[in-house]
């Protein structure tokens, strides 16, 4: 392997593929990436054998070849150097490294014995913006929780039609919901749904969360694959390969109320900010009361706790149906309320032991089930 | 007790104060902060037995009082707050907190609990611009270590003269030094040479770090204290008062070598990242090689690990004296780098065994002496 890049170019590869690769014991070379040629591209590929992450760049091959690397010296070594032209050249299983005045030798090991990332069938695909796409999977991405005796629910949920994308998380105490409408229609041959592991859709955010353009998932029954293409060429430039979790997802719709007892519209900021306050007097339980006064269209928040002492603070709000005092954990509020982008949230009740729905004013593209805490 | 004032005021001081409260479990009077009404001053005190950190600002006192109340729930509190006025008033030893719609009650104990921060003798005293005194102090502040078996070294020195403060720590294997000329003559009528404990150097430089105008140095032979006045009224605004650390400071001097062998001047931000990059391949004792070529004017940084494999880059510099290969750990060599701001620095070398002096070029008042791995 003979061949030259920018260092601009394989920093910003290395550090998306870099994340992914492990301090692993048991299988020492997935601590290492790929390094390989393909035509007049450098690919870089690393996996933890449940995500696989491959990068490419045009890159001046004058001889074609692979090997692996350990990723964090490669990656920390390359951030270092200055933005010119990099000469990486296999000797063995050396890899020499010329940049300016820096010479260095890396020791690799044999590209034969990373395992192979799976490929994917990619005949059944959606397309769909990649800033709308992570913006969307960061609003419920941490809802979920990783679960031995539920895997399932340890991933997020995807319903993908033609036209729509439902993704959904949940940990059984709170439930988050987002639709995304997708622009053109798409050339699957049915609905599928998929539970794809919660590593994989940070990792989805991390690596596409700031890029525009638009990404394709190409879906198949075991495995899911989200790539992004390079302007000029049109050759992929990152896919993100991941398999799927097996199981049924919990039927989440029956828990969603069709309706509420009380409807408060509220400023977002003020509700969080009271919330945040009244935490700090919760105590270890981390339960805030809300109290609804119709006639005053006030909600007043309220804590206590033996040993710190009592808060109060109300707020105005518009206000549907009747009083009602009800108990949170302020930790799945604020979860909920912090993930609602909009300056003015509406919150539907139901009784003091009825799920509560957190929504954007105006905007019925997201949800947010919490339940009360039951009243003592 | 009852005062109000604005919420920033209130907010700035507990940020201030509220750092030096411990989570202690022997003490737990001294996880509170201290609030005492002084005519027409709020007062907010904190210790932690080895320093005491007291605040001021102008309140508009109704009623005077004093309790002590948990530094965090209060200082988390009062940050969640609107910017508007803050009532408080005490009700046994119940500390009622109203602002706007916030209505909050927080248990307290009594301020008789409370240690006695010690009152310094305020006639020996140095004056120095509050920026460059803890500019100074962050070249340094980190050299030292904690020891129990020489707690001497585990604080900063201090010589204080009428018109030079000399200041330097060291941890054994290295050691800094800063020479900050007073521009005033001050009123001390000896010479003073203290320990001061590194944490209280710390609190200076977090607490002084960023403010404009002048600080005054109180000087007496078992403490020292740090005060910033009010720009309106010339009142104390905050005060730092710490014990020494007693003790014979080793005498440094003789350590600090007045010769060279070989004398390097180099672009120090070349020099940093060859360090950085070099240290990657320099195993597990740290340790990288310096080759100096006075004819090539060059210098060549080198380092190797069996697993890892080969470094090796080389930067242009001028060069006095002898040619020289010399081995460092890069941890120390890096520590004195970057505490130099100047964009040249000096590096004076002594053969490959004896101590080098790192200085900014063109600037005497900051050096840095770190002493070489013997070779094996």
């Amino acid at each position: 392997m003979k061949l030259s890049i920018l260092q601009e170019k394989l920093k910003k590869g290395l550090n998306i593929t870099e994340k992914i690769s492990l301090k692993s014991l048991t299988l020492p070379i997935l601590n290492n990436t790929l390094i390989s040629t393909e035509k007049n591209f450098l690919n870089l590929s690393t996996t933890d054998l449940e995500i696989g992450i491959k990068w490419w760049a045009l890159a001046k091959i004058e001889k074609e070849g692979k090997i692996t690397i350990p990723s964090h010296l490669l990656s920390s070594f390359i951030n270092l150097l200055p933005n010119k032209k990099i000469n990486l050249s296999l000797k063995g299983n050396d890899l020499d490294i010329e940049c300016e005045n820096y010479k260095t030798k890396i020791k690799g090991f044999s590209a034969d014995e990373f395992p192979i990332i799976p490929k994917i069938n990619q005949e059944e695909f959606v397309k769909i913006k990649s800033f709308d796409f992570c913006k969307s999977l960061s609003q419920l991405v941490d809802v979920a929780i990783p679960s031995t005796t539920r895997p399932e629910i340890s991933g997020i949920y995807f319903n993908i039609k033609k036209n729509l994308i439902t993704t959904a998380a949940t940990d059984s105490f709170r439930l988050g919901e987002k639709k995304i409408a997708l622009k053109e229609e798409n050339l699957i041959n049915k609905d599928y749904y998929l539970i794809i592991p919660q590593k994989t859709i940070k990792e989805i955010i991390n690596v596409f969360g700031e890029k525009d353009g638009v990404l394709t998932i190409y879906l198949s029954p075991n495995q899911v694959m989200i790539e992004s293409l390079m302007e000029e060429t049109e050759h992929p430039e990152i896919q993100i390969i991941s398999r799927l979790i097996e199981g049924e997802y919990p039927n989440y719709q029956e828990i969603i109320p069709k309706k509420f007892t009380t409807q408060l519209t509220l400023n977002k900021e003020d509700f969080v900010n009271q919330i945040k306050s009244a935490s700090l007097f919760s105590g270890k339980v981390n339960e805030i009361k809300m109290k609804v006064d119709a006639d005053k269209k006030e909600v007043s928040v309220l804590s206590q706790s033996i040993d710190l002492g009592e808060y109060q603070s109300s707020l105005p709000g518009k206000i549907k149906g009747e009083d009602l005092t009800v108990s949170f954990n302020h930790k799945f509020l604020l979860d909920g309320l912090l993930n609602i982008k909009s300056s003015e949230i509406v919150f539907d009740l139901n009784g003091d032991s009825g799920p509560g729905v957190l929504r954007p004013l105006g905007d019925d593209s997201y949800l947010y089930v919490v339940m009360p805490i039951k009243s003592s």
